[in-house]
């Protein structure tokens, strides 16, 4: 069976967690305590020497890191990744500029105001997340407002990638109220059969 | 032909020169001052909602953006690109790492350094790239002791999208000269008949 190594309140864990949820493949959650360093611990950095979750274990041994690569190869072939290649350049796209402007922004604003004994942070940096992020928010609100989902109408890894962290952006302090494209958005998700909340460890 | 809205220093825009260099793609390059907010623009904007560089316009007027994806689109069916499934998979996850850990760490570090009128930055905050950038230079230098490139022994887009900022990173206050595996690996790169340095406009 598949193991993912994931710690529950990471938007990148939940990414892979939905994604094998929409494809029905069975696997074993693996929680990682990534406040108290078990990502940094040698067992674990034999898995992905970048010391960081979620890892995807696969049958014959073989551990995959970073999400998007992550999704890319268990999505390969579904539904969930188009066929015809400008559609997956645009899905790929979505993703990094998740990457950087959602994970690198939103979530690390998330990350600071849920734990702020980790790392200390200064209001100034809060700031500038805020105003960046919102500006991320615009973007994604308006490319949905004349869409259903992120590519080609069909709901995609893009989906599930953009849906982890900017779901619960709230979190992270921004305001998601003014938003309705998005918001709409959120709700086709949810009402998926495969949807699991974020906080809600796998069985 | 293709056009590339690109901004000479940026390590993303020359990943994707580098790429069309490899495939003997003719390509006409537009700079666009991102210094004095260009990119910003409503005439660019409306190219790349997200407002950054790099955008590569294909010939029907469609615009790419996303470097990782402009690099997939452009290799897909090239020998830049593995066909094989776990080696995509590990061609993406080498892209995605470089853009969480060399993009959003040593990239900033020497953005900052060569342009400090740009965005002030504390002392502390290099201090922190420069800690998290030597563990991931480190990660890098680790992985090519033993291989001529990252995937497979075959050059590939991985190799483009991690030199285009690693090669550099000097000038973000990084050593690179305890890091002989990855010198070996830029002298490497460096041979190939269609390299271009990162200051010379593509002609």
């Amino acid at each position: 069976m598949l193991t993912l190594y994931d710690f529950l309140p990471s938007g990148n864990g939940y990414k892979v967690r939905l994604t094998l949820r929409e494809l029905g493949r069975a696997f074993s959650f693996r929680q990682i305590d990534i406040l108290r360093g078990e990502s940094r611990e040698p067992w674990f950095l034999a898995k992905n020497p970048v010391g960081q979750v979620p890892v995807l274990e696969l049958e014959d041994g073989t551990c995959l890191s970073e999400s998007t690569a992550i999704l890319f190869h268990l999505a390969e072939g579904s539904v969930l990744l188009p066929t015809e290649k400008l559609a997956r350049t645009r899905v790929l796209q979505w993703m990094c500029f998740e990457q950087t402007h959602v994970d690198g922004v939103i979530s690390r604003a998330r990350f600071r105001r849920v734990y702020p004994e980790v790392v200390p942070t200064r209001h100034e940096e809060f700031e500038s997340w805020w105003a960046d992020g919102a500006r991320t928010l615009r973007v994604l609100d308006a490319h949905l407002e004349s869409r259903p989902y992120l590519v080609e109408d069909t709901f995609s890894i893009a989906d599930i990638a953009l849906y982890a962290y900017v779901h619960c952006a709230a979190e992270g302090g921004f305001d998601l109220s003014p938003l309705a494209a998005l918001r709409r958005w959120f709700a086709r998700i949810e009402a998926r059969p495969a949807y699991l909340p974020i906080d809600e460890i796998p069985r």
